[in-house]
This record gives C-alpha cells, structure tokens and sequence, in this order.
C-alpha cells in the first residue's frame, strides 16, 4: 500500500494548542458562579462511623452545601462489583474514603468548614496484606470472604508435566504498589441544568462513558440526563476512571443542590491518597523443564491486593490468568489469580492491567531456568517461544497473524549485541561498578479481550463548505489517538489534516465505544474511522456521478480535490459538498466496529481470549553501583511489532514512554503504605524517574500487518512498559549476580537484600 | 391508523422548563469573564462615512476591544445578495445599520464608550418608497438599479382573458411594515476557543445554521470552526435570522479581539431600529370576469419595499408570484413581483412570507368583485375555487392530494353560519355600532418551494440504558416542534416521553437541515424522524431475533417493551438496549428526508412550485364604531386542512396565535417610518393587540391525510396568519359600506380614509 497520510510520522496534531496554551485542561475552566468543593476523608483505613455532625461546618462564612452520604440518592456504585459508596456511612475500607463534602464561595471556606465537621470513629483492625486477608474476615460486612476474585486456567496435567521434567524450579516473586503520577491531578466540574442535561461533567475523564453510567446511577437517572464532557487530560494511564466517577458524583450531587456550577480538584496529596493504584501481587511459580531446555509444565498462584474495593480486579487478574506464562509452548499449565479485599489503598487499571506483574515474574524466572539449565537467556528463549501455529496455554491456535517473536528478539539483540554483552558480562567483575543485559519479551493480547463487549464508534461529518468534524468515542488521553484517528481520515477522504476539526468526547454526542483501554484505540477506533469515510465517500462517489453523469463507478480523493479515473480533476472535495448539500445529499454518518467473536471458559481457562497478539522484546544495560545500591539503567532496546504504525512518531513516543514507566516501576517507585496509611504523599517522598534517570532508547517499530487492523495495525500503548522491569532485573542480577524477586530494585534491596519500612504512620 | 402518542393533544415538551424559569434564554446565561457589547449605529438613513474616530472610545474604563469595519476579516455577508456589511465603512443604508462597535466589562461603560466614537457623515438624499426607487439613481454605488429582484408568471394570454370578460376592475392595494413583535429581543453570546470551536455563538437564534454559515463566512473560517448552539427562543416569526447572524458576527469579532466571551443584546428599540420588517407591497390588480362570475384573467403588479438591503426579497416575493392570484381557476394570468432597494428598514422573512400581502389584496378583489356581480362572496368563491385535479396559476396539476377548499370553506361557513349574518348585515345599518362578516380564502405552498434545497436530518440515539437522546437539524422556535417530533419517536419506538431527551440544535451535532422556516418542520423534519426511528426498530428488532432465537419476523413497541407477534411480553426497551450494547449492536442513527422533486422555470413562472398544498378559509365578524372608527373583532372561525394534526393541542395554538397576529396587521400593527426614521421604536407607540382585542376564535381543525407527510400531517404554522387581515377587512367593508385598500384598517383610515403622518422625523 502507498500511503500519503497514514504510517507516515507527523507531528501530533494537538501540539499547537497544547503548546501555545489554548488548550484547556478542566482546572483551566471556570463557570460564572461556580462553587469550590473540598471532601472530608477518614482518619482511619478501617473503622466504624458512629457520627458524623455537619453543623459547624454550614456555619463557615461562604458554605453554600454540606452533604454527607444521606443527601446521595444512590450512595452504592462500583463498575463490577457495587461495594463503593460516595460518601462513607457506617464504616470505612480505605485511608481514601470520603465522608462528607462541602461547596463554598472559595476553596479557603470550603477547606475550613471541612475541618469543623465532626466525625466519631471506632477503629477497627484492618487487613493489610492480600495473603493475611485471605484467612481474616471479610472487611465487608456482607460479603463471606475477602475474596474479589478467583480465575483459572487449566491446560494439559500439570503433574504428569514435572513428572517428565529434569529441573523444577519453585520461585516467588513480590511486585509493589505504584501510582500513575500523572502530571494532572484529577479535577472535575458539574454545572446543573445545561443544554438540556440535568448535570453536565467536565473533567479530566479518562472514560467519558464509564463517567456517564457512574453518576447517572448515583443520580439515580436515566443516562440521557447526564453528560460528560472530556477535557485535554495531563496523563491518566489507567488513572482517571473511577476515582474521577466517584469525584463526578460527589459534584454532581453538590451542583444539584447548590444549582451552581461546582469545581471538585484533588491537591496531588488527595490524588495519591485517594486514588487508586497498580496491583501488588505475591506470585508462586513452580516451573518444569527439560534438560534440553524445553518447559513440560508450569503451575503458578497470582494473588492481588484489590485494597478496600473489587474495582477493576476481576479483569486486571484475568489478563494476568491468560498471560501469566508467557510467551511461551507449554504443554501442561495451571495458572490461578485471586484478588483479595485489604484495608489498603483500592487497586485498579494502570498501563499494562496485570500484565507487567507477570512478566516480571515470569521472564525473572525464564532467567533463573536458563542459568540453572547453564544457556543463555536468548538460547533458552528460542527454544519454547511462540512461533506462527503455536498454541497458547489457553489453547488458542496462533494462526490468524504473523507470530514475530523471534523477530522482535532477534531484532532487539541485533540492534545492542546482545549475546557479546551477555558473554562479557557474565565474567567475574570487580569494580564497584558493575555491569549487566537482561531481556525480557511478551506477547500481549490487544484490546478488551473476551470478557468484555468490544465495539466502537465515530461521527464523521462533512460540512456543506466540505470542512469536516469527527467525533470517535473513545477519548485522547494523551496517547496521540487523535492524531492516528486524522491521519486515517485525511487518507481516506484524501484532504488536508487542517480541514478536520477533531472533536473532544462527549457522551451526549460520541458513540458509546466503551473505554479508552487495553490499547484498543487504534485498532478498534481506527477501524471504524474508516468505516465511516469509506461510507461518505461511496456517498459523495454516488451522487458525483448521478449529478455529473459520469461513466466511471469509482473516484479518486486526493489532495483535497476529486479524481476521474483517467487522472483528470472532477471538482475540489469542498465543491463536491456544497453541491451535494445543495441536492439534498447528508454527509454525515455513523462509524462502527465491533472486534472478532472471541471466547473464554471461566472454568477451564480455554478458549481464544484474544482476537490478535502483539510481541515485544526488550533489552536493558545496565550499571550497578555495589557501594550505593544505585542502577544506572545505560542502554534500552525496545523491539515492537505494531502490526502497522499509523504514526511512526507516536509510536516512538509510546517507547520511550513505557520505558520511563517501566524504569521507575522496576528501580524506584513503590508506595509507602503501612497498616493502610500512605507515607509518601507528594513527588519529594515518591520517586519517579526524571529526564538524568533516562537511558539511550533504542526503539525498533517493526511491522507485520494484522489482517484485523487497519492498514494491519495494532496496539503500541502498554506493551512497550510491561517489559523494561523484568529487562532490567535481569540485567541487574547478571551485575551483581544475585536475583532479587521484589520490585521495586531500590538501593536497599541492591545492598541487603530486602526494603526497610520507614516506620512512621501517619494518623 | 389507531394512535397512541400522536393526533393526541399533548402539553408540551417544553412547558414544564419554561414556566418553572429551568428553561435557559439568551441572556440568562453567564459567562465567566464574560464582557459587554454596544454597537454605534448612524446617525442617517442615508450618508457617507467621511471619518471614524475610536480613541476616546478606548479611553473610557473597562473598554477591552473596540471595533471597526476594518477589523472585520470579511466585511460583507448577505444570505442570497452579499450586499450587507458587519459594520458600515464608506456609507450607510438604513437608520440600523452599525458602524463600530465596543466590548467592556459592564454594559454602562460600553454604551458610555460608544458615545465617545466620533464619525463624520455627508448626508445624502435617501430613496423612501419603492416606486419611487424604479426610477431613482442605485443606492448600493455597486449596482444597476434599485431593482432587487423581478419574478414573473405567465399562463394563457391575459388580452384574450379579459376581451372574454364582463366585468374588468382595477384596484390598487397596499400593505405596511410591521414588526415581528416577539416577547425577547435578540441577545448572542460568542465565546472563543470553547471545546474545539473557533467561537461558539449562544444565542436566541432561528437558523443556527444560516449564522454558523454567515460568522464563518464573516471570519474567513471554516464552517468546522464556528459552532452555533440555539437557546430558548421567546418567539421568533421569521425575524431572528439575519439580523442575529449580523449580531453574532459582531459579537465574536469581538470575542476573538479580546479572547473573552461577549455578549450583545438589544434593548427593544435597538431590535426595532435594526431588525428588518415585513415588506410592504403596492399591489396593481386587474381582473376580468364573466357576468355568470367565472373568472377569465388577472394581472397582478406586486412591488415590495426591500430596504437598505436584499436580503429575503428574492425568496419572499417569489412565494408572492406563485400564489397572488389565490386558489383560483384561472385560465389567463400575468404576475409580476419585485423588490426594489429604498432607505428604508430593510425587509426580510416574516410568518407567512409574501402570502399575506397578496392574500389581503386577492381576497379584497374577490369580494369587490362579487359584489360588482350582485353575488355573495361565498357563492362567488364557489365558483371559482380549486379542487381535486384543478390546475394552478402555474400550470401545476392539483392531483396528489386532497383539495379541500370547499369543505374548510363550507365548515367554516356552517360554524359561523355565514350566510344569515352577511345577509343580514347586508342591509343597511343606522346605529354608530355596524356589523359586517368577511371571509378569506387561501392555499399555501408547504415548505420551501422549488428555489430552494428542502432536506432535514435529525439525530436518534437510543442509550444503554434504553434511554434516548433526539437532536433536529429543524429548531424549536416556540411553535411546538419539540412537542411534535416527541409524539412522533414514542409512538414509533413505544416509549413515554418522559425517556427522550430533547436536544436544542447545535450545529456542531444536528445535522444541516436548511432553515426551520415556510412551515416545514412538521412534514420534513417529521419524515426524517420517523426514519431514524424505524432504522432503530429495525436494527433493535434483528438484534433481538437473532440473540433471542425467534422465528418471527417482527416485533411491537408499545408501553416501554417490546412484545412477540403473538402479545407476549419478550423483554422491555430498556433491556434490550443493554442486551445490544453488550453485543456490540450500536443503537445510534441519524434519520434524514429529502422531499418530492419539484420545478420552477423562473422566465415563465409555470411549473411545480410546491409538491403538496394546505387550505385554510377564516372568517371575520366586526363590530366598527363609526364614531371613534375603531374596530372590534367579535369573532373568528378558522377551518384549516392540515393533512394530519400530528398534536391538536398545538395546532390549536398555532390558530389562536396566528389570528392575533393577523390581527395586529389587519387593524393596528404599522411601523411609522419617516424619510428613512422610525418614530415608533417601542411598544408604547408600535401597538400590537393584546388579551382584551382578541375576539372568541372557533378552530376547526380538518384531516385529509397528505401521502407525503408524516401520519399525513402538512403544516399550519404560517396558514393560519394569512387570513385575518383580509377577512377582517372584507367584513370591515361589510360594516362601513366603504373598501379600505390598505392595511392596518387604523382609526384614521375607518373614519377619514387615510393615514395621518405624524410627522415627528427624529434625527
């Protein structure tokens, strides 16, 4: 195919207002009238409510609403499972539960009043430990057991497998909580009684829909009386979903009783205390193999802190059941994830969904399974790796796409000389400063997967001056979705990226698409993008040559103008719909695409979860100072096969990306959480990697394309951060040649093995 | 057809909103930051612009942006002739138009600002009577002549028609300006860089899409980057068209100038100033007619008064040509309209668009006529009206739908019982109190009429929650459009009402759907609604076949579910649209109408100039007091064919409010203007009926289904104004014994014949 817009690396197309300023993030906005609101949170992670007096508090000067649980016409909601509340009743779960929530005149009056709301607790024990927590009683009263979830897979007979290997090898593995660290906290605002909404939401809304459903249900009305406008979103990973649902209705609530605009932002202490965060999970993994290097069996147990709340849990620890083996031929798998309700912070989606827990594990292991077994990493790769017509543990054929693991691998090893580095590395060092290579690789289903509805839509509309606007359903978060979406338009219908006006979401307009995750944008999105310009265009093709009489069935869009086969010019693209307007002809039109039947087996754990795969490689040198414990992450590799990049520089930008996720996931991020309180409440306690902590990136875009992706493409957006941790832990145990199973690789694990809490709970 | 929701009388949609205060109006709406306009008009109808001065102007506090024609991108805009300017630059043309104009932060400053711009003008003599323009020099330098606009009809051979005639009369009638009159005056807000949009204009706005058009035009944009969202309207008639999109292109340079929102507002005698009026006409009939009273020809001169500008005039006077010489069969006939350019207020769209002018002077020949034969007008009527297979005055074969003049004539007649009073008041009359009963009779072309594309789309979007969102490209403007198309979804999906969600138009979203004008709304909006609708049913329905493994074919909605063939209840609405958004079954459509072909050859006026007709018959009853000439209107019968009264209720209103407003025209309404001034500029001396003028009004609403239209509803909106004026005045005639050939039938004219001037030219 030759392209003229698409695969072509353009610069993004919200660049200009982001960079000038025009473009408006939600704290940007302001409403005449509005109100300020602040929440009041609990003292305690785990205790009884025995009171709560607000009366003091409508006394503050400027106090406009107090509402605590009672003024909530639904105070239940949850996206799977109903175990949240807007405001705290009886008991509290987490040290992020709110109780009350004041809109006053100013911030300074809204502050003050929450301060004199009074709040009489019991404080209960709490569980703080998802291994603990399966053995204590249910912190939910009306649950029986803290059990959220328990997902299988089964394939082949585990036992007769280790009874046919030479080596088994039993390993656990720990990974940390960790916050998105987003540059925007989240900030919303309702405005009551709006063009014909009951309560309008402006937000930074990561799932305008999600958003939708959440405060409609709390609002107890139908879900055409609320709508959801997006904003330009400072990052949201995963992030911005339900705690922004949860932040929506509590203004909601506000705005409908005040019947004044009210602005509800989270300081960046708010946002990390009441925020959810990426799964922590304990990992067994028992691991069999033949002397020759071939995996008979594998049996692992995953275990999730879901925190106070089941939010995305189920399907977080579902993506880790189907992938938790990797990329890899095993003949005989019992994989089981749980998830457990703590007393800790809630837990839910973030880049990579489970994904990045159990590739650490799982590639630290393929490590430990080829030094036992006395091959290198790359060699013991290659033996069990996924090729075209493999089957995976879930017992899917792998025959509908190219299987480019060994391509990405060899790619990756080729670009930093893998196996030189390996072998020089692998020789006694002594200095302080010591040296390693690691890799790890992973295959990655793309989108929802099959537990979910996976469909999407797009508006695209011609104007009568033939200027465009497209609407898609799912939302840029930052990703650059917006700038892949024009790209495919402005190929279909062959005009200027500068014609089209992309609009923000807006779920009283958009197609519900469901949610912006599981790098599903592109593919799905972008599918139905060209839906929809393939049915104008066939539109505007129809009524050019009934108007024209015309000879020809087919014309040609390029250049903003409209082709006759033989080459010559028709008529500009914008004539073409003045005249059709003129004759009564509409340009406008729906997009839709919904993704290949998949299947799942809930018991067995087999089926085909997913429609297509991704691969990836990625590969870390890295330098170890032994007196500090400091890693030096030097070099990385990062080999993807996209299917097709739409925009090759969006793609680089989701390297590079990912890997400066993946580097502060693997070396220094962890939340400091202790019997349910966070320590570590701004950036000066919780380290993220800044631009000093960057290594050389060495990205590779490579480019099967997918029968089922437009133009072949597929997803970029997690796989390129569900790696770099296992990659460098790798590399981190040839340098110091000690194996540490736990994330973070901070310096004290570096020099003694194991971290040292901080021991100051805050209260 | 056996109805649930439509051709039921039903409170409107909208009333709750609005008597409560929830509903929003232009100016109810604040913005943050929001600044002020005043716009500087001349000072003379007719002068050259040496000079404009603005210093002082920014001299004053608060002033943030003062402007110019100069500062305008585009400076010209105009409808069908560009011959408009944003702000006058060399010279002006009327007494409203605008030279510059100032934003600030509070109205005071604006208009004490506005006080400090100093323009030199060299007055110029004006042109005031559109007779007198024929012969006098251009007043657009740019042009020929004066003459905006010549539409002609020629049928038969009119020499020959009157050889064959008995009688010949010759009568000249007249016609006034008069003022829309609606309760709010115009008020837009732009505001810049919201959501995507260059400006988004709120406003009270008819057209949302004629003044997204003019402002993108006027700004050099495209129409992509100008969004117009229409508010609640407090009447309209036709007259919040250009003159709102002149406004809002004003008010959004300004917007753009200062990056703050804007809003400019005119007080009534601003609105009366610069609004533009319902065209006056001087009317040349000539008629001739057997003694058996069977009319053989007519010739019509009908001369419109355009003003400073063409705007309507085109569109206006062609409605005229197609329709002066009534619904008549007439074998011979030779209509020329025009518009000529004076300096007078310029002239634009008003409820009933050229039909009420020529109706009033066709149907006082008619009854002038019969009277000359010895006849009652009834029988006189009788004898020449149209019905089934009757060919027009253009040469249209009447034969696709029921003309049923004489049963509305006959109803009507039969309700008021006609013929005893007018016998009765035929005899002479001595006290100072004197009775008369006049009728007239017309057929309307529904909807745009061949010189214009007649198209409309609506947007139909069923939630996931079953709950439905439903945009019209058409606007509500008041007249119960809302109400309408809600009938028309519940009765197609079976669905409360209270389910759907109303969306005012907003051209970011509905689709272009051409202006909500010429009483189109009902039948091509109605079309496009129940399109859309069925697209759902249908896609609803195969979703739910296929899912729910029925052997049947089709489903009904009815009560909020939806039942099998055989009545049992299968799942309710709401369900099923969660069923289908699970499955990935999108539940959105736009629905779309484009009317019947039609022609117009403009040289010879024969053609199909409308694809369906209504008919309507009003009677008067007055009582003139001969002392004070003042007329009472004791009562009003009106029978009006409307194909289908989709709701009674509303068409009930449409037919008290329509015989108000003819009423204002026939007897008080006259814009008093003066060498180009206007002396009467608010309603203490502009006097419009009130409660106590209105007479008992008897409906009679008749069915003849249209094969066209929705449920085979027409339209009423603009037939029920065309009457009054006429039928009063043949009663009026009736009472004094005398014609009056001018509207209003004011005091003077009832007691002396003529008008006074007042003589008061404000300067």
């Amino acid at each position: 195919m030759i392209f003229k817009f698409v695969n072509k690396p353009i610069k993004r197309v919200d660049a200009y207002e982001k960079v000038t300023g025009k473009a408006k993030f939600a704290d940007d906005l302001e409403f005449a009238n509005m109100l300020y609101a602040k929440v009041l949170r609990t003292k305690y992670p785990s205790a009884k409510i025995l009171n709560i007096n607000v009366d003091k508090a409508w006394e503050v000067a400027g106090v406009k609403s107090v509402i605590t649980a009672k003024d909530v016409p639904n105070n239940r909601f949850g996206v799977i499972v109903p175990d949240q509340q807007v405001f705290a009743q009886d008991r509290v779960f987490y040290i992020g539960d709110g109780i009350a929530a004041v809109a006053a005149e100013s911030i300074e009056a809204a502050e003050k009043a929450v301060e004199h709301i009074e709040v009489e607790y019991e404080e209960l024990p709490g569980v703080f430990d998802q291994l603990e927590a399966r053995n204590t009683a249910p912190i939910h009263p009306e649950k029986s057991s803290n059990e959220v979830v328990h997902h299988k897979l089964r394939k082949g007979n585990v036992e007769e497998g280790f009874n046919n290997s030479d080596i088994i090898l039993e390993r656990e593995y720990e990974t940390q909580f960790i916050e998105h660290a987003y540059l925007e906290p989240e900030v919303v605002i309702a405005v009551p009684y709006e063009n014909n909404s009951l309560v309008t939401i402006y937000g930074s809304v990561q799932n305008p829909f999600a958003c939708r459903n959440a405060v409609a249900a709390v609002l107890k009305v139908g879900y055409n009386q609320v709508r959801v406008i997006q904003n330009h979103i400072g990052g949201s990973f995963g992030g911005k979903d339900e705690v922004i649902s949860s932040m929506a209705a509590r203004a909601a609530v506000l705005a409908l009783k005040t019947n004044r605009p009210v602005k509800l932002k989270n300081s960046r202490e708010d946002s990390i205390i009441e925020s959810y965060k990426r799964h922590p999970y304990k990992m067994k993994y028992k691991v069999g193999v033949t002397k020759e290097g071939k995996i008979k069996a594998m049996e692992i147990e995953a275990v999730a802190d879901s925190g106070g709340y089941a939010c995305q849990t189920p399907f977080v620890t579902w993506r880790s059941v189907v992938q938790a083996t990797g990329p890899y031929e095993i003949p005989n798998v019992k994989t089981d994830t749980y998830g457990y309700y703590t007393n800790n912070v809630y837990t839910g989606a973030m880049r990579g969904y489970g994904s990045p827990q159990v590739i650490f594990a799982q590639e630290s292991l393929m490590d430990e399974l080829a030094k036992e077994l006395g091959m290198n990493p790359l060699e013991f790769r290659l033996k069990n790796i996924f090729r075209d017509n493999s089957i995976t543990a879930s017992g899917q054929l792998l025959n509908n796409h190219k299987v480019s693991l060994e391509e990405v691998i060899k790619k990756a090893s080729a670009k930093i000389d893998f196996m030189n580095k390996y072998n020089k590395y692998s020789n006694e060092q002594n200095s302080d400063k010591r040296k390693g290579i690691g890799m790890a690789v992973s295959y990655r289903g793309v989108s929802l997967g099959a537990e979910a509805v996976d469909a999407a839509g797009v508006v695209l509309s011609i104007q009568k001056d033939g200027s465009v606007y497209f609407y898609s359903g799912l939302a840029e978060n930052g990703q650059g979705l917006k700038t892949a979406y024009t790209q495919i338009i402005s190929e279909e219908l062959g005009i200027n990226i500068d014609k089209i006006n992309f609009l923000i979401v807006d779920t009283l307009i958009s197609p519900d698409s469901g949610s912006t995750v599981a790098s599903r944008a592109t593919l799905v999105g972008g599918n139905a993008t060209i839906d929809a310009a393939k049915r104008l265009k066939k539109k505007l093709t129809e009524f050019l040559i009934e108007k024209h009489n015309l000879s020809c069935s087919e014309l040609f869009f390029r250049d903003n103008n409209i082709y006759l086969p033989d080459g010559e010019k028709l008529i500009s693209f914008g004539e073409a719909a003045t005249q059709a307007y003129n004759s009564g002809v509409f340009l406008s039109t729906y997009g839709w695409y919904k993704s290949p039947q998949i299947s799942w087996d809930e018991k067995s754990g087999q089926g085909k979860p997913y429609f297509t795969y991704v691969y990836g490689c990625q590969i870390a040198e890295v330098e170890v100072d032994t007196g500090t414990g400091e890693i030096k992450v030097l070099n990385m590799v990062a080999a993807h096969d996209v299917g097709r990049a739409i925009n090759p520089a969006g793609v680089l930008g989701q390297i590079y990306g990912g890997i400066m996720m993946s580097l502060g996931y693997g070396i220094m991020e962890e939340v400091d959480i202790e019997e349910g309180y966070i320590n570590n409440t701004n950036f000066d306690e919780y380290l993220i990697p800044n631009a000093k902590d960057m290594p050389n990136i060495y990205p590779i875009i490579v480019e099967n394309p997918d029968p089922v992706g437009p133009y072949g493409a597929k997803s970029i957006g997690e796989p390129t951060l569900e790696l770099g941790a296992a990659a460098i832990s790798n590399a981190v145990a040839q340098a110091i040649g000690r194996r540490i199973r736990s994330l973070p690789l901070n310096l004290e694990k570096v020099l003694i093995g194991r971290s040292l809490k901080k021991g100051r709970k805050k209260k």
